[in-house]
C-alpha cells in the first residue's frame, strides 16, 4: 500500500460516497464536498423519488464493501418486465435466463443513505454538505491541485489535496474545470425527450396490472411510461415524452391536454392512478443527456467517475450500476504509488466499456418505445431463452451479460456478436427463425393474455 | 427603447467589453466581471503576445462604436500571405481581389485596451476585475438570474440582474451553468495539435523574408508556422504541431529535438530567429478547440456571445471578427422590450452562420498546412482573381466574402457554391482549368521566385 494521501471527492452521491469508502480503506484521508444540504437534516424533496434498477454489477460492488444486505432490505426484486400493450393486454418478459437473474428496484435516496452511513463510519472520511466547488486548478505531476469551495454561509474554503475525484454527476463542475484549456473532447448530447414522474398507488393483491415484482412498461413511439415497484406495493412511474411537437411536454400544460394524453395513449394508467393528471402537472420535467469526455483524468491529480465521466440515458438501467463498478476499478488502479499511471490505466481500461454502454443505452430507447411490444422482439427474446438452454454457458443473451454478469460492457457486446456469428445466425436465418417463433409466441400470447404471462 | 435594465457581463475580453458598450448605449446599466486581474495595474504577461487578424467584419463592428481609428493606430496592414516554400522560395498570395482588401494585424492586448477604455468611459458601465463567476442560477421568464462571484479577497458577491451575458471565452463558466440540467447539446472538439509562440525580430529594410505587411506561413503536413507582423517590424510567430507521435510537442522537450525540428522542416526560421530553440522551450503550449452549443440562450435571462457560444479554430482568422459581429447583432435583437424573444431571435439568426464558420475554420487547417504551397491551390487562387475581374460583382471568391465583406458566413458559403454552379464549373472543368493555370503559374513562380512575388 502506498503512503497515506489526502483525497477530495466532489459530490456525495452514490459514486462519491463509494469512492470515499474505497480510498479510506486503502488508508487515505478523504474529504467529500457536496453542493446540496445534508439529506439527514433536510426533509426529502417531495414530488420526486427516483428509483434505480440494481443489477449484478451494482450488487457485486455493494457486496464488496459489505453494505449489500442493508440495501436489499429496502429493495424490491424485479423478475422481468410487464409490457402493457395497447388494448390492455399484458405480456411478461423475464429479465434473465435463470430464476435468480432478477433486478432490484431501490430508491436512490435509500441507497444513498446506506453508502453515506458507511462512508461516515470511517474515521478518515469527512463529508461536508452545502459546499460547492467554485474553482479548480488541476495541478500537475509536481504540483497539487487547488480546489476552492463556497460553504452555505458564503465563506470560501481552499483545499490542496493530492487527488480530486469528480463524482458530481452528469453536469459535473469538476469536469468543466478538468478540461479547461486542455486538448479535451467533450460531447454532451441531449435526448429531445424529457420526463415527468408520478406515483402509482399499491393495488389489491393479485392485481396483475400492478404486479409488484416487475418493471412495468407502457411502450409507445411518441411516449413511453416506465414504472419501478416499491416495497410498499406502490410503483414510481416515469412518463417519457418528446420536448416539442404535437403531444409533447411543451403542449401538455393544461388538464385537458394531459387527460387526453393518458386517455388516448395510456388508458389503463388513468385507471390505476386516479390523480395522474394532477401529479403530472405538479411535477417538474427532467432532461436526459449522454456525456462523453476524453481525457477524464489529469496527471495523477484529477479524475472523474460515474455520470461525471460517462452519463448515459437510463434506458438500459445501467447508469448507477456502471458508476458503482467504476469505483471498484478506480480503487484497483490506485493501489500502487504511481497515481498518474493509475489514473491513465483507469481511463484506458474503463472508457471503452462505458462508450459501449452509452451506445447500448441509446439503442435501448428505441427498444423500450417500440420493440418490446412487437412480435419480432418477443420472438427474439424467446429464441434467446431457448438457445441459452440448448447451449448452456455458450449462448448468453446480450441483455443477460449486461444485467446479470460483470462481463465488461464492450466484451459483452463482442461476445454477443461472436455468438451470433458462430451459430451461423445470418440475417436471413435470424429473420426466418424469428418469424416462425414470433408467430407461435403471438398465438400463445393471445391465448394467455389475460393471465399476464406468456 | 425599452426601460433601463441591469445586465451582468461575464468576461471583460473583446466580446464582453463591446457588449457592455452596446447595452450601455441602449440605456442599460452594465456590470462586467472579469476573472483575471486588471491589465492596467498588472504587468503584461511576458512570453505570450497574441496577434489577431482584423477583417472587414471586425472593422465594421469597431467603426460602429467609434473606436476604429484608435485600433488602427496600433495595427499593421497585411496585404496577403507570404508562403515560405520548402527550399526557401517565397510566394506572395494577395488576400483580396482589390488593393484595399487588406487584413490588419493587431495585438489582442492593444485591441482589448481600446475597448475597455471605451466601456469604462460610460457612466453606466462598471468593470470588476479579479472576480470570478462561481455559481449561476439561470432564472426564467418570471425570475431573475442569480450570479455568485468570488473576488480577489475570497469574498462572495451575489448579483440578481435582468440578464447575464456570458462572454467568458471557449472554456466559458457561464456556458456550463447555462446548460446544467437542460436538454442542451454541447460539443467541444479538440484539435490533436497544440501551439507555441515565438518572436521573430525585425529585419533589415527590403528583407522579403520578413515583409512586414503580410502574414507569413511555413506550410507543412506535420507542422505549420504562421507569423503576424507588428508595427515595430517584428513578427509574432506561432508553431502548430501535433500533440503526440514522431516530431510532436510531446517529444520536443530538449534543445536537440527542437533544433532538429527547425533545421529539417523550417530552416529559414532558424536563420531569422537565432534564439528560436530557447524561445520554443521557454513558452507553454496552447490548445485549440471547436465548441458548439445549443441552445446558447435561456428565457431572456442568459445568453452567450463570442467564443463562449462558438469557439472555432484560428485558421480562418475569424474567431475575433465573428465575436465582434455577434455583439452588434445581439444589440439589434435587444432593442425591443421582449428580451426572451430577442435572445431566441439572436440564436436563430446567428447560429447557422457560426456553425458554417466552425466548418470553414476546420477546413482551412488543411489548407494552411498543405494546400497553400500546392500548384493546384495557387491555380485556384489565380482563377478566382481572374474570374472576379472578368465578372466584377458576380464572382466573389469565398475567402473574399468571409474576410472582406459582412455577408453572413452561411450566405457566403451558399453564394460561393451558387457561383460555381452558375458558371458551369463542374469537377472536370475545374480540374482542367486549374491544371492549365497551375502550370503557367508554376512556370512564372519559378521565373520570379527570387523576387518573392508571383
Amino acid at each position: 500500500m502506498s503512503a497515506a494521501r489526502h483525497v477530495v471527492v466532489v459530490g456525495a452521491g452514490l459514486a462519491g460516497t463509494l469512492t470515499a469508502v474505497h480510498l479510506a480503506r486503502l488508508g487515505h484521508r478523504v474529504d467529500v464536498y457536496e453542493r446540496l444540504p445534508d439529506p439527514r437534516v433536510t426533509a426529502r424533496a417531495g414530488g420526486r423519488s427516483i428509483n434505480l434498477g440494481l443489477s449484478q454489477r451494482g450488487v457485486a460492488a455493494l457486496a464488496e464493501v459489505g453494505v449489500l444486505a442493508d440495501v436489499l432490505r429496502a429493495a424490491t426484486p424485479m423478475r422481468g418486465r410487464v409490457v402493457h400493450q395497447p388494448g390492455g393486454r399484458l405480456a411478461f418478459q423475464p429479465y434473465g435466463t435463470a430464476a435468480d437473474q432478477v433486478l432490484r428496484s431501490v430508491l436512490r435516496e435509500d441507497l444513498g443513505d446506506v453508502l453515506l452511513t458507511e462512508a461516515r463510519s470511517h474515521p478518515s472520511v469527512a463529508v461536508h454538505f452545502g459546499t460547492r466547488l467554485t474553482a479548480l486548478d488541476r495541478g500537475g505531476h509536481d504540483r497539487r491541485p487547488v480546489c476552492a469551495f463556497t460553504d452555505e454561509h458564503g465563506a470560501e474554503l481552499v483545499v490542496e489535496p493530492d487527488l480530486v475525484v469528480g463524482a458530481d454527476g452528469a453536469f459535473s463542475a469538476t469536469r468543466a474545470h478538468l478540461v479547461r484549456g486542455l486538448p479535451a473532447d467533450v460531447h454532451q448530447k441531449a435526448l429531445p425527450w424529457g420526463y415527468k414522474e408520478f406515483a402509482i398507488p399499491a393495488g389489491r393483491p393479485g392485481d396483475l396490472r400492478r404486479t409488484p415484482d416487475a418493471l412495468h412498461v407502457w411502450p409507445g413511439h411518441d411516449g413511453l411510461v416506465v414504472a419501478h415497484p416499491n416495497i410498499n406495493g406502490s410503483l414510481t412511474a416515469t412518463a417519457f415524452l418528446p420536448l416539442t411537437g404535437p403531444g409533447s411536454l411543451a403542449e401538455l400544460t393544461t388538464e385537458a391536454a394531459v387527460r387526453e394524453l393518458f386517455d388516448t395513449r395510456f388508458p389503463d394508467v388513468r385507471t390505476l392512478v386516479p390523480d395522474v393528471v394532477e401529479q403530472f402537472l405538479a411535477h417538474p420535467a427532467g432532461h436526459l443527456v449522454t456525456v462523453r469526455v476524453s481525457p477524464w483524468q489529469h496527471e495523477g491529480r484529477v479524475v472523474l467517475v460515474g455520470d461525471a465521466a460517462h452519463a448515459v440515458y437510463p434506458f438500459y438501467g445501467q447508469g448507477m450500476n456502471s458508476a458503482l463498478e467504476d469505483c471498484a476499478l478506480l480503487r484497483d488502479c490506485l493501489t500502487g504509488p504511481d497515481w498518474a499511471a493509475g489514473l491513465r490505466e483507469f481511463e484506458r481500461r474503463r472508457k471503452p466499456h462505458t462508450d459501449v454502454l452509452a451506445d447500448l443505452s441509446e439503442a435501448n430507447f428505441d427498444e423500450l418505445r417500440t420493440r418490446v411490444a412487437s412480435p419480432l422482439f418477443l420472438a427474439r427474446k424467446k429464441a434467446d431463452l431457448l438457445l441459452s438452454r440448448v447451449f448452456p454457458g455458450r449462448w448468453v443473451p446480450l441483455y443477460t451479460m449486461i444485467s446479470h454478469t460483470d462481463t465488461p460492457y464492450a466484451d459483452a457486446l463482442r461476445r454477443a456478436r461472436r455468438q451470433q456469428a458462430a451459430l451461423g445466425w445470418t440475417g436471413a436465418a435470424t429473420a426466418l427463425a424469428a418469424v416462425v417463433t414470433g408467430l407461435a409466441a403471438a398465438r400463445r400470447a393471445r391465448r394467455e393474455g389475460g393471465r399476464g404471462r406468456c
